[in-house]
């Protein structure tokens, strides 16, 4: 049964084929939120604090922190701001301590820069999940050390040299060549989690299709465990979260365990936590009955999800400090 | 590649592997439904009328006829108003003529009683989908018959003289001794749909994953169309749309090609729609795109699913009768 440890401080997620789906926020992101990349170029850690306690509400078990910054205003003072080898390691080591400081979950440490890795890895408690390994040949050779320095698992993407190829079949075999790889390093295929690279459906007709048949033999065949980035599919398509909500029951039907996304949106959480309940991961329907509450709460209370969320977070965690339960 | 051919005076429906999920809509039904079972005993088809314009201005294809009623206020005139016997296989007539004047659509016939299901056949214009035989053998050997002599197809309840059983290769065991007696009666097994029968997953936390790997197994072993009662999944839990939400697509990913269903639930299909599209059953997002602009309708003429749905339908009849499309 193959299954991939993730650890914080103190608490241990496995990402598994007999597990509820892994949610991995995707939030702590500055690429493509211009607000976030101001606020971090200015040494203000607040929205990271916000996102990481919002994401875990919302039901996030592990926090991608992604390092993906150039600093420009910093740049006339010194121009190696403008370049991401200068900025991201210390800002990947920040962003880990702050998040760490608000909230003890597993961290995805997400970086195109080896060197922002390296500083994610010795600045994270527990063990992390690297983000990511590819089929490049350079990649292949500046990560899977690192990945068997500290022992970590890793997000394996399949592409290499030649791109990303549109034939799944090819995909595949990216994804076998990283295990193969890996194992030359002495990794086990349970520490790789395959991104099988998810196509638009609005481009690719056939590419929902694709995924659920490369998730299973990715899973039958090399026994790894897999994730992906939940939204790509819907991309320029109206009304995207119905999309994602169908995708995502589909998909850990097909026998994906995790993805990278958004948890703040409840559509998509609600198609997982059924889909969870579905395939029998949530014992006596316990996260299920939390939801319906949540989402009872945020249509009475005009709450957000995300409020609705926090709320019966702190309700819940107000019952267990009292031992007794509140009633709702 | 199975192919289950439906028809109705002029419309052809085809439940199949490839081809977009047929939603059978299960509103035109007394039982359970003390009001509209008050109203056929009083003559009164006019909901009737209107669940049928409904369900298929929402998206059903099909639309289930079930007879199951008694008209006890009539008892006093006649005691064998008590009967279902008595009552069923002319209300099925009623029903249908009623149906049949007021929509162009296949239609599936539904009832206990084969009186019923025979006068359902005689009245029903094109090739309905007869609803059910099991593996009882004393319905086996009333209803196959019948399917024989009309040419149709039949619904295929995987239940027999010892019940129903909770082991899913008992039902799977069921679904195959009435494909091959259906067989000795010369009817060919695209033209059986199986309902494997669904459990709450609230009273069987596999219930799901029964499905879904039964749906699969016909499929694959059998090569029949399959069928459900979608709503079944979620019973006694809270939030059920959210259930069944996800448990469309996922059926829909393991192989089921049909549902009877109600139809006028956005939840659920707007769920479908999304399976369809992810499945590669929805050319160009036509379909997707129609109906994120009935949810956007629904939102912001605060409209319920039905109303948008009819206006959609009108302004899209009306843009063809133009014969050039209205702009939104």
């Amino acid at each position: 049964m193959t299954r991939t440890v993730l650890e914080s401080k103190t608490k241990t997620v496995v990402i598994g084929f007999d597990e509820p789906f892994c949610v991995i926020g995707e939030r702590i992101n500055p690429t493509g939120r211009k607000k976030l990349a101001a606020e971090l170029e200015q040494g203000d850690f607040s929205t990271v604090e916000k996102d990481a306690l919002e994401q875990v509400a919302c039901g996030a078990t592990v926090l991608d922190i992604n390092s993906g910054a150039v600093f420009s205003n910093k740049m006339a003072e010194d121009p190696r701001y403008a370049d991401n080898n200068f900025v991201e390691p210390s800002l990947m080591r920040d962003l880990i301590n702050c998040v760490q400081g608000v909230i003890d979950v597993p961290l995805c440490i997400d970086s195109s820069v080896p060197a922002a890795l390296e500083a994610g890895l010795e600045a994270a408690e527990g063990r992390p999940l690297l983000n990511s390994v590819t089929g490049e040949e350079e990649r292949l050779e500046l990560v899977l050390p690192l990945v068997k320095k500290y022992n970590v698992p890793v997000v394996a993407i399949s592409n290499d040299d030649t791109g990303i190829s549109e034939d799944p079949d090819v995909r595949f075999a990216v994804a076998k060549k990283i295990v193969e790889r890996a194992a030359d390093f002495g990794i086990p295929a349970h520490d790789i989690v395959v991104d099988p690279l998810v196509m638009p459906v609005g481009a690719m007709a056939s590419a929902g299709r694709q995924v659920f048949t490369l998730v299973n033999r990715l899973r039958d065949e090399l026994g790894v465990n897999t994730t992906c980035g939940a939204s790509n599919i819907s991309f320029g398509l109206p009304n995207r979260h119905g999309i994602n909500g169908a995708y995502l029951p589909m998909a850990i039907g097909a026998g994906m365990t995790s993805a990278i996304m958004n948890p703040v949106r409840n559509q998509e959480m609600e198609a997982i936590r059924a889909a969870n309940l579905l395939m029998n991961h949530d014992p006596n329907g316990m996260e299920w009955i939390r939801l319906s509450k949540t989402l009872d709460a945020m249509k009475e209370g005009g709450l957000s999800f995300a409020e609705a969320s926090a709320a019966a977070a702190t309700s819940s965690a107000g019952g267990r400090r009292g031992g007794r339960r509140r009633r709702a």
